[in-house]
């Protein structure tokens, strides 16, 4: 087996994300030679103990980070500048820090001012998720085959981006760097959008009167459903998403509600020629995704 | 084996829903003595040909329905009231007349007047589909544990109901009788403004710039895929569904674009608790349809 990639492992947070970490990494054993975890909820840690997955359990952030070489930030992407703070002094030098938010200009914001000297902060977001959350989520095979996009700003250690690299793809992961405000335009489209308009969908069914409501649960199977799966997922991790990708998010809503309009208005007038046209793209796009192997 | 339900049953249009009951009828026996199919064009013939599950097959719709107990309009809704319009001087008395349309207030509206006296008109929605369309696309599990809604005008022939309901029984359906201006409602919001919703989406990313256009195709995965799932299906059909269910998908669709707009104003005013009760309310929603085993 090959040498671990971190001596000791910190994973403030143990959602989805944290705990699908910690479990490849008691399973493959080339990931860390030791993981410590710490969350912000006794609750948590406690079902943390009962599944097992940790080597160590801390209840304060700054305890979990001494020693360690590696610290990875698996938390909502608005609790980063806290715990960056929290974490700030007791981080050692030479060591790596990185976090899974979703949101990367607001983490490089968030944590860059904070990081002490000699520490190697490698922003990260792989690209992996289901509708379901906490520590009871996490699975082995999360990642595997999907993307881990690294946004290390100029001047990042290069060793420290390599190791970070690599240690996604021990996870599984496809790896790829991306500008940090480049990745954040691309998923307000592919994701943040989504869940936002999936989100909505939901508040405007369940506005609905007494039986047109009952019955829309009823009858979900035909492409509502397929909605309420993406909003399912953790309100805390989202609102943190939304607010901490505001400008490019709402610049993509403006663009979708402008083109929502257009196609009520073709409705309205009968316009059947624009409404295909627009259906014959949804094609299109879904034939372009299963040639990328990407559906 | 119990007696056929029709002695002749002929499909008028050959896609996913009419292929898939004519695969049922051949599997099962207790449908049809014998079905008829016809279709629009010559290449989908043949390939029912091909396909072999039709007893017989014609060119026009007229002959087609010559001698038939029960005639089943299988085309998208916006061709209804030119196929009533062929094949109603060939009608048999005593027939049963139905469709399988997801407008039922345009059904009744483009085939009521032309169907003449002495023939019972069921008009009907099985809510099953997939995003794949055609004579190839159908199967025999489709409508198995799915809504077959029956929606039948005052004053419609009761054995002619009952008759039809024992019908999508057979294929494996539950069977509910509604309202047809309900109805129209209710599939506005499970189905229709959902796929409007995913079609516009697709849209939206296709007219990204190159290099984001591309980004947007391979990380897919996040959230947008589970919309272009949806945004697959048939242009001709979809656009023939949103003309035909005008005043309530309009009204639905000013309601989510209110709900939309309402969510934009609280992520570019940081209004957290907003947000996160949109996204809670859309996991309870989702919680419910697991309860009602819709999920």
């Amino acid at each position: 087996m090959p040498e671990p990639l971190f001596r000791r492992l910190a994973l403030i947070g143990i959602g989805l994300i944290g705990s699908s970490v910690a479990r490849i990494a008691k399973q493959r054993g080339d990931l860390a030679g030791e993981v410590v975890v710490t969350a912000r909820t006794a609750k948590t840690l406690a079902r943390v103990r009962e599944l097992g997955f940790a080597d160590r359990i801390e209840t304060d952030a700054g305890r979990a980070v001494q020693g360690a070489d590696g610290v990875m930030l698996c938390a909502p992407v608005g609790a980063f500048a806290d715990i960056a703070m929290a974490i700030a002094p007791h981080l050692m030098p030479g060591a790596v820090l990185t976090d899974v938010g979703s949101t990367k200009q607001s983490a490089i914001r968030d944590i860059g001012p904070l990081v002490p000297a000699g520490v190697h902060f490698v922003p990260a977001h792989p690209v992996a998720g289901t509708e379901y959350s906490g520590p009871d989520s996490g699975f082995t095979t999360l990642f595997e085959g999907r993307w881990a996009l690294l946004t290390p700003p100029p001047g990042t250690d290069e060793s420290a981006v390599a190791k970070m690299e690599e240690f996604w793809r021990r996870c599984g992961s496809m790896v790829q760097r991306m500008e940090p405000g480049h990745h954040d335009r691309v998923l307000a489209v592919v994701s943040h959008l989504p869940h936002l308009i999936a989100f909505t969908i939901c508040g405007t069914a369940d506005d609905l009167e007494g039986e047109t409501r009952q019955e829309v649960l009823q009858f979900a199977a035909s492409g509502f459903r397929d909605f309420t799966r993406i909003a399912a997922s953790d309100p805390v991790m989202w609102r943190d998403i939304f607010l901490n990708n505001r400008e490019a998010l709402l610049e993509m809503l403006a663009r979708f509600v402008e083109d929502a309009q257009a196609m009520s208005r073709a409705v309205r007038w009968g316009d059947a020629g624009y409404i295909e046209d627009k259906v014959e793209r949804g094609r299109k796009i879904r034939r372009s995704l299963i040639e990328l192997k990407q559906a």
